[in-house]
């Protein structure tokens, strides 16, 4: 198998200890597990060769955007090949008039906005990392904008992937809705590489609203700022964004992003609209936050200033890493009914308190979503006993009131465990669906799904 | 079989001529084909017990909602039992502060919105006719609203389903969003009965806006309409309908709903916001369309007022039915990238020019999606040939422009000639998962997917 990729990629196919091992990790503190090869094919077609010739030899695949994700999703728990696919990042196609995009999926989120930067469209799904769009439609990645833009699940059009026999499928059209069969689309959307390698992303655009502007808003009590965020989704004001950061994250955003906001219960707002409709937004969401005993707004109008506000916000992991020296931040992720936010939210608030860990909360709490960082010495077994312990607390807490333990970051083989509880039947249902479309279980082994391995599971 | 139908649900179930005939036939020009008997359960329970017996005997299983489906679904092709779901017509449970529902199968969405009128919420989704929630989620429907609101796509929340060996799972959360395995309830929606009986359906509402106006718009070509739609969508302006009529379909609608408007290409729009926002909107898209020449704004601010106008284009089916008498319509459905709908709907204008067939046109423009009425005799073989050849050359067209063979009706039988020329490869996958999860073809046989018929196809 090793020779085989050698003759066709040349100096794109790696076994180096030091690429391998880079490969096998993400940023989270789960357990990594490095590939057997690394490659780096630039087409589809060499991807379906590559799969094909791992059917034939059942090596597993796992599929590698830029190792930004958080449950372990890249580790090769089984070997096998790793398909790292940075050197697919074209866009392929920008249809302005159609506010879509095509391509391929290794580009990044950031790259496809560099490259919209003149259409006045963006793209509007921005996790914290800058990830690859193959990787976000991977795990139904979302971000902050997503309370009014909406995820991944809304956001992607179409996928081409390649399936475990090297078969080349494309899913979706350039229509804006269909009835046409089985929304395939959507079943490779968050499917994180156990059905298929996503190879190309067709996603809708949006236009770039002609008023803009952000602001911070300080709240007395944590209870305080979720009540207004319920109050602010519940009256359905449009915001385009509405972050809460409790007042530990915003020591460590302090820290890390040199900024200095007040260490408080905060909320980070954003919104888009014409001139009137920011205006009018703002006053809403004003007179409600007033109401809960909020400091005035404070106000980031100009681009520079709004776009350092969100990449404070989007640097909100590596702030809350910056607390404490050394640390690995065991990151939770459940999303509940926007309804039960405030109890999961001030509940969870308890939790670390008796727990304690150092982790602060921050989240897109318009969704209902929202983590903790907790910062665990990944050696300390007792430490990370213990966050596990607090992280369980959470996920049974989301569960019991109707929500789920991954509102974004997806399962990987971290939340395994959770699925039965949060699926039930269903989750035989998605055994069925992966060993129909992946018999031999070489698609990222040992994600989302349990089942035996390969029986020949190396790449030499 | 039937006896043990008979047994368990009395007079629950039926085999009387009229009553099967009624269940094999739909709103369309296709072909009708009873059922061997109609079962109205009331409980999922009691569908997964119908289930598990046609499993068991190799009996077909047909769901059936209200019957107002457009490309044969509820015929029973092999025979086999309908399940006829109007007894599930509970609303199971609204949770205004998290703007959700959750209802039986059977409820319509006039029930539903019935149930929410003191709510402050509605649910958007609105096909021509009354259809059952269950049905709407199984041929992914949309309607006017869907340009501002989405379609069932995205208004779906969860399931309930019954699989093909009757084991009840449920699809979905509370949750706003979620990253935790395969997108089941997407699966499920625009399935057609073909992978399960759907019993239960949780929807997205959406808040009432406490300002809405509704206009009508003559404009001198259907071209100068169509590029006002056009210009609308690409400003992105959140118009909450914006419907297009075609001057035969406006001479139909006043026939039939009895009013006045002037027979011309025309434009149904309504704004939903704020009173500023309404005004706002109203007039930028007002600038737009005297931009091509139109007449002024006929305005319906008034609630029946609004009304009576959506019931009108409602009603737009019938209304086209009206123009000849005895006819059925042979409904087309269209969506092609907003930047080709004028191209393609003036050369479908051509075209049914050219048959010498009577076709209005009428259209979700703001989708991209339309629909031709063609006005057949069934009984004349020649003039049906004549519509299937006008339905191929649109579809054709179409698809060559990146478009899908229907936006909102679903496949049925009527479009199952297309699915390998839409999705070519994918409708392989569709088909390994169809029997992946119905291995004996017993869900709605003969839809969407093609397989062989089970070899003891009836209820006897």
């Amino acid at each position: 198998m090793r020779d085989e990729l050698g003759a066709s990629l040349g100096s794109r196919m790696s076994t180096a200890l030091s690429i391998r091992e880079r490969h096998g990790q993400d940023e989270s503190w789960h357990a990594p597990a490095p590939p057997d090869a690394v490659v780096f094919p630039q087409t589809t077609e060499e991807i379906a060769q590559i799969v094909r010739g791992c059917a034939r030899h059942r090596v597993p695949i796992v599929p590698f955007g830029v190792g930004t994700s958080l449950e372990g999703h890249v580790a090769a728990l089984h070997g096998g090949v790793c398909i790292d696919l940075s050197r697919m990042n074209r866009v392929l196609e920008v249809n302005a008039e159609d506010m879509d995009a095509r391509v391929q999926a290794g580009v990044t989120r950031k790259q496809l906005n560099a490259a919209l930067k003149d259409t006045g469209l963006f793209f509007s799904v921005d996790p914290g990392a800058d990830a690859t769009l193959g990787g976000m439609a991977a795990t139904r990645a979302s971000g902050t904008t997503s309370v009014r833009y909406g995820t991944m699940r809304e956001n992607v059009l179409g996928l081409t992937v390649v399936l475990a026999d090297g078969r080349i499928v494309r899913t979706g059209n350039r229509a804006r809705k269909s009835s046409t069969g089985y929304d395939l689309t959507r079943l490779f959307v968050g499917s994180e590489g156990t059905l298929g390698v996503i190879t190309e992303v067709a996603v809708r655009l949006h236009g770039v609203s002609p008023a803009m502007s952000a602001a911070v808003c300080a709240f007395p009590t944590l209870k305080a700022a979720v009540d207004t965020v319920i109050e602010t989704i519940q009256s359905a004001i449009p915001v385009a964004r509405i972050e809460l950061l409790d007042e530990v994250q915003v020591r460590g955003v302090n820290k890390y992003s040199k900024m200095d906001h007040a260490e408080a219960p905060t909320v980070f707002f954003e919104f888009h609209g014409t001139e009137a409709g920011v205006a009018e937004q703002a006053e809403m969401v004003g007179e409600l936050a007033r109401g809960h005993g909020a400091a005035d707004f404070r106000w980031a109008t100009r681009p520079e200033e709004r776009n350092r506000l969100w990449q404070a916000r989007h640097d909100a992991y590596y702030g809350g890493l910056s607390l404490r020296a050394g640390a690995r931040g065991y990151v939770t992720d459940v999303c509940v009914p926007i309804s039960h936010l405030a109890e999961c939210v001030l509940a969870t608030k308890r939790d670390i308190e008796r727990s304690g860990l150092i982790a602060p909360i921050v989240g897109h709490v318009g969704d209902g979503n929202f983590h903790l960082v907790i910062l665990v010495d990944p050696n300390d077994a007792d430490e990370v006993a213990r966050a596990a312990s607090l992280n369980e607390q959470v996920v049974r807490r989301a569960l019991a009131h109707g929500g789920t333990c991954s509102g974004e970051h997806g399962v990987g083989y971290g939340k395994m465990a959770f699925m039965s509880e949060e699926h039930g039947e269903a989750l035989t249902l998605m055994h069925t669906i992966k060993f129909a479309l992946d018999p031999h279980n070489l698609m990222n082994p040992g994600k989302i799904i349990a089942g035996s391995a390969p029986s020949a599971a190396t790449a030499s």
